[in-house]
């Protein structure tokens, strides 16, 4: 039987360690290809934790190769070197980031690519103590099916929110909760039509684009200029959409000024049936200058869609996004999409509700931003006070999650991020988020640095150092 | 300040008692339009109930429109004769349902148009057990994103039961979990194509037509025999895609023999690109006679997707449904498609996973089965013993949370309906699920009985019988 000593009071969770020691013990040939794993039942006496622990692990080592379900049989050790051949066990399809798990794959101890929420910040034991109330306190609540558009108590508490945190004027109504912006193009998608043209920001999150592709919409792009999208592409490429993200442009970093905003707006006008998507997702924090109100509510209410997530401002894994539909969409909402149930348990949509009107959301956005600032400046002041900052120029702007680093290079975007990623470092150039014009922003990368260690900083300085000098 | 007596040991839940209550007094006359609640907190000193019991209370009688919420500065009693004209109050949208909340729409005490899971079998407090083990013993687990088919050990677990349930051979690889099956419709149109023709049963449930619709897809209906789909026909419209419930076909409840089933794998082998959509929704509450394997896994595991939903078996607010794609188009998924998030949160995931692989699923099943074979009885036994039965001719089938009574009648189905709603009895006629040939159905009403009380079946049987004679 696998012996482990694992540490209850160690950083690392048990489950993490466990996972760890079995995959030494593969990759070093302790266990063999085709060995079968201890059943979760055996090892949990013998190790003395508990079963959802072994789960964790055995699904973490099975997720990334190392070992195989037979389902109703046990884990078996897959042979890493090459697929298994035995005829009786399915093999799992090794999917595009397993293919990443092989041994000599480099470690990446700084992903500047991530753009989850730093978890450490999740106020879990408020959120399952809200989560436990409210399964003691309103169990008929949970098991009710909610409206489509989500539940009362939780749009309204997005309203109040919005009102005094962004200033909005939203009534609960025109609120669709839906279990990520994602899911939720697609609604906007089948509401708008798919016969009209969507444009997008020339270079953007690419995801987006994919997303209107994928469900069969016509997708274009416009640039970019110092101040964001350029209105007059909208009109040459007969755009009825437009999807932007005006606090903070996804990559550039641009806050859009205010004459442009009116622009837009006078853009969107001009025609019946244009409508401007704008994209809040990380307004929360915005960590200096002035705040921007949002274009929603800036046109009288009826050409703008306002869309934000609390995946980035709580946790990835707490998948509950809204949007803000103008009345007559919302109307027109209810009438032909109001049958979709909401996409957002019951207990998420409470537990949010309660999490939101009781102070702790903005208890929480405060102290975040607190946090992603300390994070911010250690990396930029770390930067700046040292050799490297000969070679860098920093675009800082005053918000949101991640900043823009023009490095002095002779080596290509691609060669660079390669040469880094060596260094455990991980890092996109903003070129690669270019569907046209990929020259202008050569040499320019992306800093998310939401889900970076600060202890980690002087390390990531260090080796930048090292490689650049 | 509003006093009523809240009952804690009282059948109906608080909020529900508190809420009645004070629709009461806005019906009666005693809260006058444009009347401000108390605070949500004085109301709980007031009252010595929670905020939450007060917030469900508030949430209930806002979303029939007896009250509107004005951010940040509570809630007010609306003119329910005529919308408020209160200029600083933005009213919220009427929407369809709530039309119905007038005080002269009639009354339902058994609505059998719902074929919600009956609440009362949810095994609450084993789920809430679970969820809190969960939050306390892997809180890791609960916050790192997971992959976008779903956590590892929940397809596990899925695919266990499969292979007990229904003797099905499933990699956890095939199996993408979703928030909900109408959601996995529109995943499965992004992967299969929104170019395809879509083939649907006529009668059929009409929310799968217009799925397909509203992603973009063509849609086109093939009428049934009594063994189900008419394969011919598929050809005919040139149909790639047809979606099916061989199981238990909604409405007419047809059982699709094995002849029929292979001769829809030979029209899907016929051609590149051809698939059957095998939605087994409620194939667990199959009540006698012999069980038919799925089509998927008859035809060697290329051509048939495989569709099931936690909604049904368990409570409709959990929102967890899931399909089963053969090996390329799950490869094909993986890679265009894998970009997307999983739609359900890791809690309800986690709690599922456990649920499942501890027994708890199996044992539900079974004591559900057994509780809607009772209804069902004594729903039949009901109209079989009383005068009515002269009437009425019962197709029972052996399968499913509904049955189909045809009735002799001089009334038009939707008169029949329409009366039989003045005396608080929902019902659907298959023909409203036709698209052709109406006639053929005439008469011929569903009764699912998911949703009904027991102890009302009495009432129901003599107001039937006092209708009908």
């Amino acid at each position: 039987m696998l012996t482990y000593t694992l540490r209850k009071n160690d950083k690392k969770p048990l489950y993490e360690q466990l996972y760890t020691a079995i995959k030494a013990d593969i990759l070093n040939g302790q266990l063999k290809p085709g060995e079968k794993l201890p059943s979760k039942r055996s090892l949990k006496d013998h190790l003395g934790i508990s079963i959802i622990t072994i789960e964790a692990a055995y699904a973490q080592l099975a997720d990334e190769g190392y070992i195989v379900s037979e389902p109703k049989i046990g884990y078996f050790v897959q042979n890493i070197a090459k697929p298994a051949e035995r005829p009786d066990v399915k093999l799992p399809i090794i999917k595009e980031h397993e293919k990443a798990v092989q041994p000599e794959a480099p470690m990446v101890f700084a992903d500047f690519t991530s753009n989850r929420a730093d978890t450490e910040l999740f106020p879990f034991s408020i959120w399952a103590r809200l989560l436990r109330r409210i399964i003691s306190e309103n169990p008929d609540g949970l098991l009710e099916k909610s409206e489509g558009c989500g539940i009362y108590s939780l749009r309204a508490a997005i309203a109040g929110h919005l009102s005094g945190f962004r200033g909005m004027s939203v009534s609960p109504d025109n609120i669709i909760i839906g279990a990520g912006t994602e899911y939720l193009y697609g609604l906007l998608i089948q509401l708008l039509g798919h016969d009209r043209i969507y444009c997008v920001e020339d270079p953007g999150y690419s995801t987006i684009e994919r997303i209107y592709t994928l469900n069969g919409a016509s997708c274009v792009h416009a640039g970019m200029d110092e101040q964001g999208i350029i209105p007059s592409v909208l009109s040459e490429k007969k755009a009825d959409i437009v999807h932007i993200s005006p606090t903070h442009q996804f990559p550039t970093g641009i806050t859009m000024p205010v004459a442009r905003r009116y622009e837009l707006l006078g853009w969107a006008k001009e025609a019946e049936g244009r409508y401007i998507i704008e994209d809040d997702y990380d307004s929360e924090f915005r960590l200096g200058g002035k705040v921007l109100p949002p274009l929603f509510g800036m046109d009288g209410g009826d050409r703008v869609i306002y869309m934000n997530t609390f995946t980035k401002t709580l946790c990835s894994t707490i998948r509950i996004s809204y949007m803000i539909l103008p009345d007559d969409l919302a109307e027109r909402y209810h009438k032909e999409l109001g049958f979709y149930s909401c996409t957002v348990p019951n207990f998420e949509q409470y537990t949010l509700a309660a999490f939101i009107s009781e102070g702790y959301f903005e208890k929480h956005i405060n102290r975040s931003r607190l946090k992603y600032l300390k994070k911010r400046e250690a990396l930029i002041q770390g930067v700046k006070s040292s050799p490297l900052s000969s070679l860098v120029e920093i675009n800082e702007n005053d918000s949101g999650l991640h900043f823009i680093i023009k490095i002095k290079t002779e080596l290509g975007d691609d060669e660079l991020c390669t040469a880094l990623l060596e260094k455990g470092i991980r890092i996109d150039p903003v070129s690669k988020y270019c569907t046209n014009d990929k020259d202008r922003f050569l040499h320019s990368f992306i800093m998310s640095y939401s889900d970076i260690s600060p202890e980690l900083i002087p390390e990531i300085i260090l080796k930048l150092n090292e490689f650049m000098l």
